[in-house]
């Protein structure tokens, strides 16, 4: 097999959204994003403390979808390595010149194994890092797009891809049996991507990262005080996986964000894997919380290279939300707290 | 009438536990409230910048129970003015001498006509204010005991008993034709007392103020390190009423304990009664997340004058979750986010 | 002697601003103020949570000063009660009619002993309280008035004049001859009004209340990332006095604001006196920090009745500043720390 | 010249100090450190999030030192790669066996050309990581080490020995004429190490990470109440370089240790160096205030690989507090403010 490209870290996602304009005041108004471009069809976004293009495009189309997860590598050279890879793997993949995306040099993209659109890219038009103009700073304050999740329904098929491209595996959540969840990640921090069980390809969600716990309870504040707190769809609460502190969020047309603080250093070879137990309540919200039946039932349409819908499989294996169901030790214990 | 007493605040709760030795772990190790005094059958607790002698008594007995709320008074006369109020209103009070109660001096009780056990005293034991033994902080670093919360079959009945004792009524839940909530203060803050409609004489809960949200958070974290994260029953969240930051905990008898910041300012007499609909999903929860259902039905059980348990009164009106069950917004609202 | 007015709290100030463009700057964009009312010669702001029309008029003017320091009392009758009350001492007085100020009603103005031009009022118009706005707070997300601190020579006259007005004293700074600061207040905060020992009357500061610390340290970014840190004087940091987290700016007239959080309870009419001795370095930074020498010298003009700048008595007791130098224990602490 | 060796990040540092309790109540019971193993002479610390075996040892001796700066390379055979480059730079070299210090393998020692002895080992004992042991968290929580910052006559030259070495120079302070001082990292934060110019080899001080700013606000409000704030040089506040949020503490033998918060992600190869002009207030104080200057004159001696202290070089360019007086700002920006 030829060498893996270099990846250096999760860099951008491209979504398509029905309704630019509201989509617009939801990820600058209120998220916080700046806009680095915009024209009549896209929208480029970024965190404070990006200096590349954007983190994320926002396209106007037909259907709420995602169109491509990117990633940042090392050198020029590793595009070439990535044709190479990828091709030895039997991938689909394609060559796109630079300005394909406005802000990215020449990329290559690839249909991964997954069924996902993924693309690497190194050269990227600079901006200004806005990490010290607090007089900016709004909504959560992003100051950078941390990571992609995934529905995929095979969870160990998508640990192998990723650990042969050179991810570390940081957690996991698995009983004797199965695989449910996966995080990977290429960067010093708990991921870049996490895979998630379920009927795939899918976008479980993106997240941005914000510096502290503060800045995620003001925008639910911000939120509630709009009468748009039908976005917050889950949190904010501590995670067990990764520890971070959350809030998932839904976009005006159903995408869903994660905003998402502290996490922890990864950057050692020998960092461990942290193994959770499907049966430990605090694996998805440390406080015990149950986890509503949306954020593990719904997902974003994917595309293809050509942008059309995915078709889905379904999981084969055991589902979390019902291994969870009466094996959740958090009612038991309630329960006999009081008696 | 008699002039009513003048009651300066909510000055402390006696709750009645089974395991003395659990609870002293829950409401000082975990919480981080400071022991004034101890015994075999009695803990007495403050929080760090209380000097007076205690804000909660955890007494041991048979079966989990509330056996008193205890109000400060502002001058000794006040006592002699609360027995010829209460009595006038033909209420059963009874005079105890100083040190019934350890730390408390003399002090007049009364069965209040919604069937609580009150107890009105001025004199009282200084101890050390510990606002600034900042060394000795731990836990949620609970400044103060906050408010009662009662529950009670009729709102508008306990809303005039309040109101004629001098309360101020700060906010209320309510629709055309029913009062579902009501909180009510004598200090400046948004209550001393809260009433919410249900089966009674119940305690809701008892509330100690932190300074800021993030100790509410680290408790939580806390109680999910020590595996104990089923004694978090709701939240953290944002209230709307009161606009605090709350959790809600329940301790090892299954006594409700809520943790509260922020609040406002209330205490110019022409302060405004906000009127929440309760249809506003906010007005529980300012960011629209739905109310666990123990918490609209549990409570803990009463004592009269003598130590007996008190009997229920079924609340004949309509009980908030029956209206907010349908009529809700918050699953429409999501809904329509979506298609 | 008759008895005195029955003041609520310190509810607003009058300040005389050159230039009311870059005061407005100041307290609204930077600060986050709100504005109530508007016109070519003032401005009338209030905090996010005061339904009371304004807590800070800004008046444009020839040179900065203090115009006015406004109370508020609990009944129309207490404007009768300050009357009869301040002349019994011989004070000039004046009655104004509703509207003098805008949004104020009818009002009591006394020149105080100590120099200060003095308000009383009850009848305020009502606008809206913003507290669940937070779509709407930026800067310091400022609460609400807290207090004013005046300088003044004797502290300990100062002190007699307020207490025999029903203030309580919360704290003070002394030693064993000299009273050189003290705290005093109505309502149940550590302070509506501190007296600082210099050459007065002058004003050393107006304070606004914000909910929590991070909201002084995103202020504080906010002015360096605008090139506009000479705004900051002093902090943040901690007091010693009070407990608050604080930071003291200084407007561009000069006038110096504190921002302030957390503080205590004091309610109770046996609150205890909390005195600090003037050689405990940690009285004005709990964090044994020195504090910047403009502080103690430097303080804003005041005002008489007819808008005449008041003329300087000097202290004829020792300043704290020359006290503690020398006696400061810090340096010697920290030297015998490395010896 | 040989390939450098792969460094990951800095691992540890080894300080000589005079009295171990002493040190110990320091380090564990004020910062929160966690003890790790201990002897009659030498503590083996580490923070929260830390799995490898420690991050600070205190030895006993007799003179406050620092013996020793430890880096962490990403295989075994980088000890080789380190033997062959700093061989081939002339610079002393020893191999020294697995347990030479405890927890440690097998590593390779160097006296750098800025005269500081550095360690490089890839094999470490690991242990339990406490990241989700809240109940074990106090004082400031400590995650993990952070960085090293040293003093030295010639900035370039250690700017150009680290670059060599393969570090990222993340930010800068300079003028038209000189460099002050540099910041470099090899993971993906402003900086591993940072160079500050002055006589040297001295220590300047080692950082630890805790995760937000409230952490360090409540570890001064310890210190306060234990009166032990001599032990606070400098901050809390923001730095404008690395836009960190910073206390700089001094401990019992004078040994200075930051504690740092936020930081950016300098992960990507073409990650902006940022170049602060010395004349710039904001660079060491984005609020401006100035830099005590102890905290310019004083650091710690260094030893070399036989432990006998170095002999000083005193620096040939301008120094940064010399430049700054006078070509501050600030004081400047604060009188125009009154004019």
């Amino acid at each position: 097999m030829p060498t893996p490209p270099d990846i250096l870290r999760a860099a951008s996602a491209e979504l398509v959204v029905t309704d630019l304009e509201r989509s617009r005041w939801f990820y600058t108004e209120t998220l916080g994003l700046v806009v680095t471009a915009a024209d009549d069809d896209a929208l480029y976004l970024r965190g404070m403390e990006e200096y590349t293009h954007h983190s994320l495009v926002l396209r106007r189309g037909e259907q709420p979808a995602l169109a491509r997860l990117s990633y940042r590598v090392r050198t020029p050279a590793d595009l070439d390595a990535a044709e190479a890879y990828f091709g030895a793997l039997g991938l689909p993949t394609r060559r796109v010149p630079a300005g394909t995306t406005l802000g990215i040099g020449e990329a290559v993209r690839v249909l991964d194994p997954l069924g996902f659109p993924m693309e690497l890219f190194h050269d990227v038009t600079h901006v200004p890092r806005l990490t010290q103009r607090y007089d900016l700073y709004h909504g959560v304050e992003p100051a950078r797009l941390d990571h992609f999740n995934v529905m995929t329904p095979d969870i160990a098929a998508g640990h192998r891809f990723y650990s042969d491209l050179g991810f570390r595996c940081s957690e996991t959540i698995e009983d004797e049996s199965t695989l449910y969840a996966a995080w990977l990640a290429r960067k010093s921090t708990v991921h870049d991507i996490a895979l998630t069980g379920g009927a795939g390809p899918r976008l479980h969600h993106i997240a941005f990262f914000t510096p502290e716990a503060r800045n995620v309870l003001h925008l639910c504040d911000v939120l509630g005080s709009l009468g748009n707190q039908a976005h917050i769809e889950r949190g904010p609460g501590r995670h067990g996986v990764s520890n971070a502190f959350y809030v998932y969020l839904r976009d005006p047309d159903g995408h869903r964000v994660e905003i998402y603080t502290t996490d922890y250093y990864t950057g050692d070879p020998d960092n461990p894997t942290l193994r959770w137990d499907v049966r430990d309540e605090r694996r998805r919200d440390f406080w015990g919380h149950a986890v509503v039946e949306s954020w593990y039932r719904e997902a974003s349409t994917v595309l293809d290279l050509d942008g059309r819908p995915q078709q889905l499989l379904e999981r084969a294996e055991p589902h979390e939300i019902d291994v969870v169901v009466g094996a959740d030790g958090f009612t038991a214990a309630r329960e006999s707290l009081r008696q």
